[in-house]
């Protein structure tokens, strides 16, 4: 049932196929204006697709002439078929209502198929830009693998959350905070949620979180931005890490399900369709290494010394990434268990071997897309690390409450949005399927 | 299928009751243990519920009265239907493994029915008085609302975005804008994604966001935060704001039926079952008022002197509440056609009388919830407001583009998340439902 106005008043450019016969009206933009010798074509693009509209009328012809593309446009017309265009219908005998006139030609043609300029250009342009039919495509992906992280977990009975970007203190510690003067004084914005989110285990026992998150860092690399969009679960009662990486493979999952569904269009457009990663399934799951057989593999496979190496270098996910291919026929790679002088005080370590963790990360074609792991539960534990670690206590106490008074075994993981898009259609820097990028220097659109 | 360990390996406190027979393995926290003569109950705290644990072994009755609440647990045991009690059945012979105790006795009573805390008490707490089982209730009511608010927009091809929450000048003008240090140069928080969601228009007609919002206003209210969650919607191809107007409508109603089929069980435990609200549908639709005629009518009320007044005082809102209420028989009212010079620089004025706007605010219970309307969508009309008003039009210049190039008529609304669960629940405070507020005096938990 189509009960708004705003439902029933237009067909989306997309249905047009099912109205064969019918007067249809279309709204949407002027994509295209082509002149020939005794007919032109306009192609409308609405925000589901392009549509074909055949003009003959001399008057409509010269009005349609003089509008920039880009201009805003109703349009009711016949829906005729004609098995030789693309879509197999047109637009036949139209009337043409002009909404807005654009005032001046775009900077680029947005009807190529692909984008001309350099992502720096097309950046500065980016509320035009996006309107390109492949780029929102970029971004019909984001809004699906969204709707799939929340369907899985909340089928899971986790429960959404939204806790706050302006914090106190450095949710993580380290120097790579943004620092705001509210109303006087000095505050910081988060992070990660990670702190709340463990808080709310205690709470809600399964949680998650769609939000920004910020970094203070200078980097310049084709893989960091200063504001990203991180997809955040946390869940208690596990046994160890392995518990979590078993939900973020099942979350994976959905996630690349609901592509298929919701994104399919999105999908096609792309090229993608039948190049959606493989999220390996029982028996065979994702392959695992731990981070010192990953130095190991490196080291043998390329005869670097990797001896003491205390991380992986984005070069070692690389190779990594490739190995998972070759070796397990997999897009995604498991690391375990990385020392534990590298991670958060937050980390739990490997019982067996307290000089590494049971934290991990999820390579995604070479590149570190998750970072998760088990946590500490126990409130001395938490006193411990903090002292040892020489980190002012004080900064904590709001956290340390609720593991004063009972927390079970949890642990969790964060997905970088726009690093899963960019690893998903395989785009060299992240600023492409980042809405409206933050880095050393954009600060706008 | 249970497919996970994490569901395979334990049942919710809520699902006892259909294992009758059986042994069960529970998980949660101690929320109470209650020693009578021959016998104990433990009462274990899940994310679902509460159960009904019976101790009579004498050692585990000495360890569990050893241990302070909040401990956590997990308990396996036989489910016995007894019906004299609560749920109907209860737990018998228990084995129990402490997975975690607490380190200290809860600052207040996590069992009692209702906390007794004053609220900047409860406040300090948050991270546990949120496990409280009315308080947590609270937040299942936001968890709905948000899945129901973006069900309902999804179903009407609206996409979801992600829009940044630093920017590069103060979104809506005016001083109450947080700044940020960025990398050595000045930014500021979003005040709202207002501009970044006009734009959006230009690519998929139809967008919504949930995320946070920023305002630096020294405000001290019960109804002001300095952080909020944001629900926005903007919508293209629109005739004017009631196209706007009929959309939210739909979407509360949506919000609505999300907390009665995800969060019945909050509803139930906070009493409100059969207290949600109703928006009234075909054919007596929430009734609307112009800013006009809604000032006449409380002068005419209340016999106070109200020619000229710009805006409507949090009293009058609340008159106008309760006269929908009387009058009407609605918790909502819709006042349309404020005056332009109240409203921001993007507002679409009356065209039948320009001094007003197609803006409209919607009051629920009294309470303004959400702002929304028609807005702008000619670069000559622009330009002129901004030049009219002052504005420095440079700072527009990225949103400006997309007006250069051809915007349809548009308009959307914003709905605050906090506020519409405290108006939900009658909470006299918006820090009730606010997860960790952040207002004049707190930035911490």
């Amino acid at each position: 049932m189509r009960s708004l106005a705003i439902e029933r008043e237009r067909v989306w450019t997309s249905e047009v196929g099912s109205h064969v016969g019918e007067r249809v009206t279309l709204a949407g933009w002027l994509h295209r204006f082509r002149p020939l010798s005794n007919v032109a074509f306009l192609i409308l693009r609405d925000a589901k697709g392009l549509a074909q509209v055949v003009v003959e009328e001399q008057a409509l012809r010269a009005q349609l002439d003089g509008l920039y593309n880009e201009s805003v446009l109703r349009v009711t017309g016949t829906v005729v078929a004609v098995p030789q265009v693309p879509d197999g219908v047109e637009i036949h005998d139209p009337s043409v209502e002009i909404l807005s006139a654009a005032a001046a030609p775009p900077p680029f043609d947005l009807f190529r198929p692909v984008l001309q300029p350099p992502l720096a250009t097309l950046l500065d342009h980016q509320p035009l830009m996006l309107r390109h039919p492949r780029q929102r495509a970029l971004f019909q992906l984001s809004a699906a693998a969204m709707a799939g992280f929340r369907a899985t977990l909340s089928s899971l009975d986790f429960v959404e959350i939204q806790t706050p970007k302006i914090v106190g203190s450095a949710t993580e510690g380290g120097a790579n905070v943004f620092k705001i003067d509210y109303l006087g004084r000095p505050a910081y914005l988060s992070q990660s949620p990670q702190l709340y989110k463990q808080l709310m285990v205690g709470v809600f026992e399964r949680v998650f979180e769609v939000g920004p998150a910020f970094r203070a860092e200078p980097h310049d690399t084709p893989r960091h931005l200063n504001e990203f969009v991180s997809l955040d679960a946390e869940l208690g009662f596990i046994h160890d890490h392995r518990d979590v990486m078993a939900v973020l493979t099942h979350t994976l999952r959905g996630m690349l399900d609901a592509l298929r569904t919701d994104a399919a269009g999105a999908l096609a457009l792309l090229g993608l369709a039948d190049k959606l990663p493989v999220v390996l399934a029982a028996p065979a799951e994702i392959p695992v290494v731990t981070f010192t057989d990953a130095l190991a593999l490196i080291a043998r496979g390329t005869g670097e010394d990797l001896a003491g190496e205390p991380d992986l270098a984005p070069a070692h996910e690389r190779w990594l990434g490739e190995w998972a291919r070759r070796e397990h026929g997999s897009d995604f790679l498991f690391v375990t268990g990385y020392p534990a002088a590298t991670k958060p005080f937050y980390t739990h370590p490997d019982p067996a071997n307290p000089a590494f963790t049971n934290a991990f990360d999820l390579l995604f074609r070479g590149v570190e897309l998750v970072s998760g792991g088990q946590r500490l539960h126990r409130y001395e534990d938490y006193c411990r690390v903090l002292a040892e670690r020489h980190m002012n206590e004080d900064a904590f106490t709001d956290f340390l409450e609720a593991f004063r008074h009972g927390m079970p075994p949890h642990g969790g993981f964060a997905i970088g949005l726009e690093r899963f898009i960019a690893r998903l259609v395989e785009a060299p820097n992240v600023r492409e399927t980042t809405l409206f990028p933050r880095d050393l220097h954009r600060l706008t659109p």
